[in-house]
């Protein structure tokens, strides 16, 4: 049979294991499934199938691997890093129809759900019982449960309530060879290899996430936020090691810096200090009196580190204001320049006073503008690098500059992603985290799970090759020592 | 050469990388190193390494897998599970001469370990800074961090703080090609698969453990420790599930049943009221006023729960008093009869009284008394099934009760395994809760680390031929689908 008989066949069988409209082969119908949150980074599929059972997600990718068809699995589409970007001789294998909230356990704090479930779905779904689900991503409204597993997804609260990985209990995964495991379930500790934990980032490399169950919290009984404002960015980070340091851990601190604070005031009239060198957020949860300790402690800290500005909010519609900035600190950064190029890296808390000042010296260096927004709690730096992709050289400028910034990040002992996923969008970047016995023990992992390397590939783990060419790679022992993983 | 001379030659290369006293092969020297804490299951190791450095590591494990030598990684040898038996043909890899602790950081609330440091001993490092290590398991003055990692070590304190991987930020590793991997590091969030995790509980079936980085705590301004008891055990199931089921973690929760208390107070003398059918010991940490106001719910709580009393100790030696019972009560039970079979499986809060009826049905069917001492708080139960090995054929029935009530652990939801590991003690009910297709998961992925199965041979996963033989055995598409494993 040709090559295209094969695909016709495959298209065939997967068709009869699905409603008619949960397959899409038309143009006009696979163009939104182009690209992720990615936008830069497009690719037509071969077809898209939408299953709404997890016997449906076994048949096809029975289907698949029998046809050599390259499986992309999708959520929301919400993603950063382009770990959705299409191939185009490749099924997208969305699960946004597998969208059901199967039980909601209160005794036992967990909520069992189907992988398209909208991440504040859930909270919602959970609320009547005074819990919710902790890890929320600025795309919560719109992104999966699955899509936060296989990306293991950040948020403002994942400082003190950890990534979705310590969140999630239990998955069910199909195979490539459409085998079901169940790994973890609703207990605290399980036996065995820790396979659950790295189907958490694994960004569709593994297998196809079918169902979550994931710890819920009971909400603080009381919450403030508080904006603290500082002359100097020293002070800021001072600030921050200081509240760490004394064993306080803030349900999210994030710091802003002049140019992400004008850009922002101007934009949400959030009632930010315009002349602040750095303004830092610091929401603060727990029982009432607990809260009212923790305030005076963290009021103390931060004046100690010479904050000249605090505004506490107790109310949510105070709380809201404040928080209003740094949630449109990005479209609002993206009014005041034609482009930015939003870098993604995590530090320890101490260098972030050091690493802050080397981007300004970077910053002056190349006569790019960067505005910082980030995770400060857990040193997870967002700079943006200010350019005009219309003015000759300011692109290759912004991309160098950003370089330097990754490699300071992991000079200092951080790495080179934080909480968006590696995709496609950070492979050259891996190269130069991990070294080349790092990439093999990546390798060899997917290979154990997806041994015909059909599901996203291309995706999270650089090749040697790639890594060699860019020259950022430890060659191990004289020579690149796992020659048949090119075909990943 | 033949295979003694090569073996002769391996142990030559050994001897050249090592102090003298650091290699044993004398029979004298080796009986030690025979067993770990599961002193039923003895092998005597062809020769012990006992390496001072990671260079030392390295340059073992390539010697060993130039020869086809198994190795047996060993940290304090206090496992409970066997992890750390030896092979007679193989060599035991003993870290505790690598008990360097690198480095505290207060700033960053991190230390950096070598393998051999005892779990103790961080705390104690890190006490002067206010800051201590929250994992805790009983064996905590002795059992090493390394072996920590390898078994995921739980304890009392667990259930609000997590177990070891949820404590473990970073850790260096040796493969069995003598590469060194750094994963993870003093950061939150990483790159990449989740290697990391898969260390922790791998049993030192992937690698060997050079370094580890843990998260430090700051130690709780005010700690409580409150006895309630009750009159019927479904009571103090209730009281377990309302407590949790309120959003509430004490910092532990353990109960124990009237056979264990009555064997413990006779023991220890720690003021237990001896006609309770059961207790509970609830431990509050945090701040003072937090610490008091959910001492009060606590109480409102357990009284609902029909508590008839209820002690509540605020300061230190009043705690001990109450811990010391509980922490005394396997050798309690050990007084009581000839012999105990120790079981450890976990199981949903919600289950707990069901389950403890269904193990008092199993009683009085086999006619074997049995004293429950657990970790209520997280569901995992530890049932002692008390008999006598000099009468014939109560060793079966206890070892049948047994299986039953591992059965019903899974049956209901939970595992056949807490916080003890697999080792060769747990294989057979790896069988039971694990299917064929998870099962060759597991080896896949053990496989990608560890091609030549060098390293700890025989532990953590059962292969699937025994499965079979036991019967407890889903076969896969009509077959045992992956022929090779055996050889591990």
């Amino acid at each position: 049979m040709t090559q295209q008989n094969k695909r016709r066949q495959a298209l065939e069988l997967i068709r009869a294991n699905l409603a008619d409209e949960n397959l899409i082969t038309d143009t006009a119908g696979l163009r939104p499934y182009e690209c992720d949150g990615l936008t830069a980074i497009r690719e037509m599929p071969w077809a898209v199938a939408l299953p709404q059972s997890e016997a449906q997600v076994i048949a096809i990718l029975r289907i698949c691997k029998e046809h050599h068809i390259p499986v992309v699995p999708r959520g929301a589409g919400t993603g950063l890093s382009g770990g959705a970007r299409p191939n185009q001789d490749g099924l997208v294998l969305g699960l946004s129809k597998m969208d059901r909230i199967i039980e909601v356990d209160p005794l036992n704090c967990v909520a069992r759900l189907q992988p398209g479930v909208r991440n504040l779905a859930i909270s919602e779904a959970a609320s009547e019982f005074g819990l919710y689900y902790a890890p929320d991503p600025s795309s919560q409204i719109a992104c999966s449960i699955g899509g936060n597993v296989a990306e293991n997804s950040g948020g403002v609260h994942c400082l003190k309530y950890g990534l979705t990985v310590h969140n999630v209990l239990g998955v069910r995964v199909v195979t490539s060879d459409g085998d079901t495991l169940e790994l973890g379930g609703a207990l605290y500790d399980t036996p065995g290899l820790d396979l659950l934990a790295v189907l958490n980032g694994s960004e569709g490399m593994l297998g196809i996430i079918t169902e979550v169950t994931v710890a819920l919290l009971p909400k603080p009984e009381q919450v403030v936020v508080m904006l603290a404002a500082f002359h100097t960015i020293e002070d800021a980070g001072k600030a921050v090691t200081n509240i760490i340091g004394q064993g306080i851990i803030p349900a999210g601190m994030e710091m802003m810096d002049q140019l992400a604070i004008q850009a922002a005031e101007q934009f949400a009239h959030a009632g930010y200090p315009q002349n602040a060198a750095a303004i830092l957020l610091i929401e603060l949860d727990g029982g009432a009196q607990e809260v009212e300790n923790l305030c005076r402690q963290v009021e103390r800290l931060v004046q100690a580190s010479n904050a000249y500005h605090i505004d506490t909010a107790t109310d949510e519609k105070e709380q809201m204001r404040l928080w209003k900035g740094r949630k449109s600190a990005f479209p609002a950064v993206g009014r005041i320049s034609p482009d930015y190029y939003c870098m993604d890296g995590t530090i320890p808390r101490r260098q972030i006073t050091h690493v802050l000042a080397s981007i300004e010296e970077f910053s002056k260096e190349y006569g790019l503008r960067v505005a910082n927004v980030f995770h400060a709690g857990d040193g997870n730096l967002h700079p943006l690098i200010l350019f005009d992709a219309n003015q000759p050289g300011e692109l290759a400028a912004a991309e160098e500059m950003g370089g330097r910034i990754l490699e300071l990040c992991v000079a200092v002992g951080g790495t080179v992603t934080g909480e968006h996923g590696v995709g496609v969008e950070k492979l050259n970047q891996m190269c130069v985290q991990f070294n080349a016995s790092e990439l093999e023990q990546f390798f060899a992992l997917k290979h154990a799970w997806d041994p015909h390397g059909l599901l996203n590939p291309g995706k999270g783990i650089p090749t040697l090759t790639r890594c060699g060419e860019l020259g950022g790679m430890h060659v191990r022992h004289g020579e690149i020592a796992f020659p048949d993983i090119e075909r990943f």
